[in-house]
């Protein structure tokens, strides 16, 4: 499974993170930065991430050290522009991304959640002081000598799962997806629960029935703004929906040819299925394919 | 596979949180408030938790809404004696623990968890303003008319790995480990990556080995703070490891029977295996069982 937003193959070097010497030997004249406008990657005619230099950055800005390939150091700039500023994903983010290959995909997706992450960390939330951002931009640091908080890039786990009942399978619809998708249910892991517990808490509080037999199939990430999909299967133990509707527009479930057809992209489906960038993309296919 | 810190009986009810009357409902004379001694349960001579009533708690603590049973509201409290306090785990804590039902450590587990990120997180990382509890706990929101951020109680995704090379599994001792207690490697997901992805580059960075082959085996919720343990299994490519001494202190291959000798408790064993509670455990008992 070819699932978008993993496989960079930057390498993210981590032991040079917390070398200041190496990581100021990186910054360089070769050293690469990756073009942003916003949050959104800025596309060359050929389809590919934009770089450019360290002379193209802004001298106020901070630089996050993605990972090494080619032997140069690979950098994105959080500038003061982004700071506070929450650009939610688009649909012309999305036409750019659909160009990107898979490796490169993720080696942006990794840079927004990380530059991101710094646009809206600037303070300690212990104890309020200004942060500034340490080891390469994978740690920021409290500036109060009585707090020195350490904080570090948040990813949120998620639980997205193909919830099957004799054949049948559950999809639901979020009211900000577009018209006529659908797609799997998922939502946040919370403190204090496993996986297995998440999936089955997350089915019964959206439609209100119970699964079992809950099983791994697949993860992501998802850059908006840091979500580790957590792709599962359960089994469910009836079939009447009892529809959240705080959470769902709607909900039912659809036999295997209905879900072909969606697959398919026919005219006449009963809905338009999640596009291939989501990993509910995948987890429908290896359904359809065991 | 019954893994400890999951398995509680609770309802998290999660309708209720974002519903100010049905809180406030529940906030009666029959509500049960965990005790807490810091952040470690305060143990009754049954060794089950110890439950007080709301007029325990100090009339300036914030209320977090653990779930229901038996119709009854449950809640933790977070002191303004816990705020900017930290208590790491340690072996009275550990000792306590041991007496508590699989049940009654989920519950504690959870709450602790929350508490533990109430009390670190009383600013706004976007604007520094003071945040104030919302949604029952489940949310702090910024005080600030300009900045209005939300914030949600943190849950770190960490994989934990099972590394096989042709019947041999690698095993490794961190620092802070106490003396010949060997366990599974470890780390946590990074933004930008997939479990299985994040599993290889852990592997590769703290020992130098290459895997393949990844596969998810089980999860766990662990409550220092507020970790989502991911248990997988690989394969190594090589056996020559180079150790990254920041990280480990020692890391090696074990045969099966060296393996069955230290889960046993044999006093002559190499090696002194993870405690139950730890789903290291879990995952070496799934492996000597396949």
């Amino acid at each position: 499974m070819q699932i978008a937003f993993a496989g960079s193959h930057l390498d993210r070097a981590d032991h040079i993170r917390a070398d200041a010497a190496a990581l100021t030997a990186l910054m360089d004249w070769r050293a690469r930065v990756l073009l942003l406008d916003g949050l959104d990657p800025v596309i060359t005619p050929e389809g590919t991430l934009s770089w450019g230099t360290l002379a193209d950055t802004q001298a106020d800005s901070e630089l996050v050290f993605l990972g090494l390939a080619d032997g140069r150091g690979h950098f994105a700039e959080v500038s003061p522009a982004m700071i506070g500023s929450v650009a939610p994903a688009n649909p012309r983010l999305w036409a750019a991304m659909a160009s990107l290959s898979h490796d490169e995909l993720a080696t942006y997706g990794a840079a927004r959640s990380l530059v991101d992450w710094h646009a809206r960390h600037r303070f300690c939330a212990r104890c309020g002081s200004a942060t500034v951002l340490a080891k390469g931009g994978w740690q920021r640091s409290c500036t109060s000598d009585t707090c020195t908080g350490e904080h570090f890039p948040r990813v949120d786990p998620v639980t997205i799962m193909l919830v099957e009942h004799q054949g049948n399978l559950l999809l639901g619809r979020q009211p900000r997806f577009p018209p006529r998708r659908l797609s799997t249910l998922a939502g946040f892991v919370e403190p204090g629960e496993s996986i297995e517990e998440a999936v089955a808490r997350e089915v019964f509080e959206e439609v209100g029935v119970r699964v079992h037999s809950v099983r791994y199939v697949a993860s992501q990430p998802w850059p908006f703004p840091s979500n580790l999909m957590v792709g599962c299967h359960a089994i469910a133990e009836s079939t009447e929906l009892t529809i959240d509707h705080n959470e769902l527009e709607e909900a039912d479930w659809f036999t295997r040819a209905e879900v072909e057809a969606a697959m398919r992209g026919d005219e006449d489906a009963r809905f338009i299925a999640p596009p291939p960038q989501a990993i509910a993309h995948h987890l429908i296919k290896w359904w359809l394919e065991r």
